[in-house]
């Protein structure tokens, strides 16, 4: 590595690094985090350098048993992009045994929305809810996959876990009010922002908190 | 879709809408962008919902002209995450007769990154820098990765363009300040934000404009 102004560190220990500096920014700002969020709040932090996710991210209650009850019923995660994908840690979930799916590439979900005139995101989430197997949802992109489950929801569906953090501009802060109203346990961060990113991060997190790791 | 205070819209029209939203917000801000910069920095915020990034990004000198020309000499990618990859649109890319690649998960640089204690990033830049062919390097994520990018710059290698927005605590503003300071055509985000959405997003703004759709 270069002299000047760089932090000698070895590449395991920058993540170690950076989340120590989060703490103490967050301390500076005065924020607490709760036990059971923290983690998941500084990965989101460390993915995006921003702290603003310490105020927008909103957890259902008692979000984190919840979550580890679907955990033992070796769960599907879905998720709207193929970015968010590949940003969720490999080695994580087969520790676990989670398998991690996207269905937005697909062929026919291809041919079907060009036909329709309806999202990928919609009708990935549609194929979604027809498998007979507990289904962690994990929204980075697509308002209209939030809109569709609510749908689904509506009609009886149970998602066994939500993660709904779409980022944009057009209907993305109202399909995330949807599930904040909604008895579904879930991650949402309010507001306009979110992404791929804080999708994968925020599923991270919550496999690492669980022997992930 | 359903009622309430949701905005009807075809899924097609929803970017459109999108970047009008942007646009009108840009003007409250008084924020008048440069013609050639508008479409990606419009494009990253569309991809971050963060109006930062008007104010952080920075552009060298005729990087434009500088990137059409690479684009003619059918230029490789080189993305410093999968993730950066999946986000780039593959029929952009193949509209143009360029490819990407990623080498982070490949088996010889995890395997090398574990005995010699360097970051797959540094490994990933060194190998492409042993490519002969124009390179394009998309880095979202290392540090480590412009820092090695540099060193070989000092050696005398020439990338042909450099996108440098990578994310985080530890050695990214320094690592972005080694793009500033040098004399290749970049594009950089400067302090602490960026990420892989953001480097996907700025490779397919270039896409773009360039006849990539």
């Amino acid at each position: 590595m270069m002299n000047g102004n760089f932090t000698h560190i070895k590449p395991a220990d920058i993540e170690t690094e950076s989340f120590r500096i989060i703490e103490k920014e967050l301390e500076n700002r005065k924020i607490r985090l709760r036990a059971d969020q923290a983690p998941i709040i500084k990965r989101v932090i460390h993915t995006t350098a921003d702290f603003e996710y310490a105020d927008s991210l909103v957890f259902s209650e008692n979000f984190m048993e919840k979550f580890r009850k679907v955990l033992d019923e070796k769960p599907l995660i879905v998720t709207d992009t193929n970015m968010a994908l590949a940003g969720i840690n490999k080695a994580a979930l087969s520790k676990l045994g989670v398998e991690a799916v996207c269905f937005m590439a697909e062929k026919e979900i291809m041919a079907e929305s060009k036909k329709l005139g309806v999202t990928r995101a919609s009708l990935s989430i549609k194929k979604a809810c027809e498998i007979e197997r507990p289904i962690i949802f994990t929204v980075g992109n697509a308002p209209t996959a939030l809109i569709e489950l609510k749908e689904h929801m509506d009609r009886g569906y149970k998602p066994s876990f939500v993660i709904a953090v779409p980022v944009g501009f057009v209907n993305v802060v109202e399909a995330k009010e949807l599930i904040l109203e909604s008895e579904v346990p879930y991650i949402v961060n309010r507001g306009r922002k979110g992404g791929s990113t804080v999708a994968a991060a925020i599923v991270n997190a919550l496999l690492y908190m669980n022997g992930g790791r």
